[in-house]
């Protein structure tokens, strides 16, 4: 049959090995995952994506309140003065915003036309800082009313010039946390705690394993002081920043005026944080741990970890077979699974398509892929693969399958973090003491990976590093248990730092 | 105290008799569930707003998904163009629309100004059939690709003149779903399944009974062939709509050329769907159980069901009190609410604010608030009341609690959706048949209600009404048992429909 044969194509062409982008965008698609909307630079998040996402939501939305934060929601359009007040937060945003200038259309020669435009124009958040800071400065008026702790997920606009999937699209979902503190230390405090929830739910969750530290001066966040992040390692070497955390210091809440009566009678600002995971997440995921038949999905974020797919090539007796596959998920539903719920069964009932589900759900990145025809019907048991290794036939007892099944994700789960944290180690240079040769290895080497050396602090080695392509990704926490010595890379005076250089996303 | 006295106020002013629009706004605030933006006609959806927005995502996702439906994400800017191709569609919203027509901000003599204006203009979705329809005409090749059932949560933007806080804000947070079907007969299914959905959700969930019909032709979804209702009676006798489900016809599929290859061969386009539900219906929820004293949530729908006071102004004895409180809270948290899940308690353990505490959690409508003190840790007993009967304060050994409140809970799930359904009951005037009589009656009743009657279905008949400030909310379905003799209730001519008139949110 055309059908069968068109699906049972597997791999995803250009593999990793020709063209990582290429095969990045390619696993996007064939895994159905989301694709480029019909609008410049934005994109339509499918079903299979979106489900990742909301694992992905409801996971950190419940460590996020555990922490005592409440969720909250603020008016997407801001208006254009309020990003005026903080002077370097505007300069970093002002060149990447959707502005709303009209309220209305009118149909002018048959032709729809913007009208009632506002006498001031609302931009469309790129970030929520300026106005839910604004509404800080109401709520705040005591000590006692600190501190304040907030949450949003919501939509955000950053005009994008190269679009790519996930990675930078003009609009995407995320999650941005808000505070306000009575000292610095606790605002310190606040920014570490997002800082290491971040890293904890990337390499437990996502299988993800990360480098956390503190962004160099030139790359914080517009009106931040201190800016962290985590940084992960994709499969040809390239860093991509997963997750960002931001001491504020005083700058907004100057701007917006929050302060507070502290309890001795002294009114001061406020100390802010913010820091935000965003969609962006879901690209690196597919980075770090797909392969060349297409995604790979660590089983906590897979929205289905075990998918059955009835064969009825030969003809269903009676609906024994669709029956056999609702009796197995049931079974597999009934056991724990890596994530702390029910494992997360699905039978694939859709007609017309049986021939190629299998490697469909393969693309997907299903963790577990289950077949099951009239043979295993008729033997009380189950054939299944796990997508790490879909090579391997599995067979288990009906009765024996559930715990099997459980054991294999979570066993996958751990593999795939494994994995990536090994090919992390091995992809971080430490014997590369000149700039010279730091500058051929980000050049000429294949899929080069991070560099890890000293940094003397200054601005100017930062900008002779740009021609090479080539940033400082962060300067690694103590608990990342990374230190360089010897001179700068970059100008070979004395330094201090130590630092993680590589090329980005 | 100057502060425990402020807090021992806990009527709100105006009260519901005195002037209900003013009581509903206090209600909204006193229970601190949302606020006006800075930014006109926006809103703030504080924490236990967003907390109540959580729990009904929750529930009806599940029951959406359960439908068959999966969730995904559309870009918020729509082109222009994309509004001019259905020509209903764009004549209903082109007057509430706001345009993007800048990507970037521009520092112009110290003030900045929108640059870099865009070649054409985007809109912020109002709604999203037209870009979803785009990529349905992608998706759809064949029958085998139908139907094709989506469901979105998003926010979307229609500007208001007359912004009133959750009922009609200028953005605001809802969910969308968009179908499309091979038949005519499947997509009338469909709209029908969502509408009985919203009517189970709003009743079972929300408490808030409903009468689910057709709205009349003027009334429709622009764009759509068929618009239903769920109208909800507010405290004051007015109608709310409090969700809406569309058979668009092929009117959409036309315009985005949404076709399919039928199994005859033959090429057809497809009939489409959609139905939305909204943060609008907290505003319902607070008109339709609130009272005097503040909020009053349905058990189901409050973010914290079970709340626990500790009493400490005698002082604590070591923590003990505040130990006690967390051993009733775990001991509620092991017993099965009304929803299903565990029973929601929590322990407020803000300090300073103890005094007021009770009050504020009334007027919060928590459910059954407990105050525990020294005299309930000696005596292992827990002290405790309804929020729909704060006078009336009962005492329970701690053992006993869990059982007493879960019952409680589900008893005043019931006793809320019951005294709504009698008051909606007691609203609805069968005497009136006279257009005259029934224009004093909205003209001069105090809160006047519904008026079941008769209408010939001549448009001419709705124009005539608008004066009388009333409409047709909806043609009752047969399934709400409500039908009316006699003539039409505006012309006096013969009519067969049976019309529910009201003033209307």
């Amino acid at each position: 049959m055309a059908e069968s044969s068109r699906h049972r194509r597997t791999g995803v062409s250009p593999t990793r090995d020709e063209d990582f982008p290429g095969w990045y965008q390619e696993v996007v698609r064939a895994a159905d995952l989301a694709e480029p909307a019909h609008v410049r630079g934005a994109m339509v998040i499918k079903p299979w994506g979106y489900g990742i996402w909301q694992r992905m939501q409801a996971r950190l939305d419940e460590e996020i309140r555990r922490r005592g934060h409440e969720n909250v929601y603020f008016p997407m359009l801001i208006p254009l003065s309020y990003f005026q007040r903080e002077a370097d937060h505007v300069a970093g945003f002002a060149k990447e915003m959707a502005v709303v200038t009209h309220h209305r259309l009118e149909e002018r020669d048959g032709k729809l036309v913007p009208a009632g435009e506002l006498a001031e124009p609302l931009v469309v958040r790129p970030t929520s800082e300026t106005i839910i800071g604004q509404s800080m400065a109401d709520w705040i008026q005591s000590y006692r009313d600190l501190p304040l702790l907030l949450n949003q997920w919501a939509n955000v606009v950053r005009w994008e010039l190269r679009p790519r999937i996930f990675l930078r699209t003009s609009e995407f979902l995320w999650q941005e946390g808000h505070t306000a503190h009575a000292t610095e230390a606790e605002a310190i405090e606040e920014t570490i705690g997002s800082h290491r929830m971040y890293q904890q739910f990337t390499e437990d969750f996502l299988a993800m394993p990360v480098i956390p530290g503190e962004k160099p001066p030139s790359e914080r966040f517009p009106g931040a002081l201190q800016s962290f992040s985590i940084e992960a390692m994709m499969q040809d070497g390239k860093a991509l920043q997963a997750g960002t955390s931001h001491y504020l210091g005083q700058n907004f809440a100057r701007a917006a005026d929050i302060s507070f009566l502290d309890s001795d009678g002294q009114r001061r600002h406020a100390y802010n944080t913010s820091w935000g995971m965003s969609t962006r997440l879901i690209g690196g995921l597919i980075m770090v741990h797909s392969d060349d038949d297409g995604a790979v999905l660590p089983p906590r974020a897979a929205p289905h970890q075990v998918v059955i797919v009835p064969i009825l090539r030969g003809g269903d007796r009676d609906g024994a077979v669709l029956e056999y596959a609702d009796q197995v998920a049931r079974a597999a539903a009934g056991e724990t699974g890596p994530d702390g719920g029910p494992v997360r069964a699905h039978t694939d009932r859709r007609p017309h398509r049986s021939a190629g589900k299998r490697w469909e759900w393969t693309r997907k990145g299903a963790p577990v892929v289950v077949e099951v025809g009239l043979r295993d019907l008729d033997g009380g048991q189950v054939t299944w693969r796990r997508r790490e290794d879909p090579g391997t036939v599995q067979s288990s007892a009906l009765d024996a399958f559930p715990a099997a099944v459980a054991a294999a994700l979570a066993e996958q789960q751990d593999l795939l973090y494994a994995r990536a944290r090994q090919r992390l180690a091995d992809g971080i240079r430490r014997d590369l003491t000149t700039f010279a040769a730091a500058q051929e290895y980000f050049r000429d080497a294949k899929n080069p990976g991070f560099v890890l050396a000293r940094w003397c602090g200054a601005p100017d080695c930062e900008v002779a590093l740009k021609p090479a392509g080539a940033t400082i990704r962060n300067l690694p926490d103590e608990s990342a248990g990374l230190t360089a010595d010897g001179p700068c890379l970059i100008c070979g005076q004395d330094a201090g730092l130590t630092a993680l250089y590589g090329l980005s996303y």
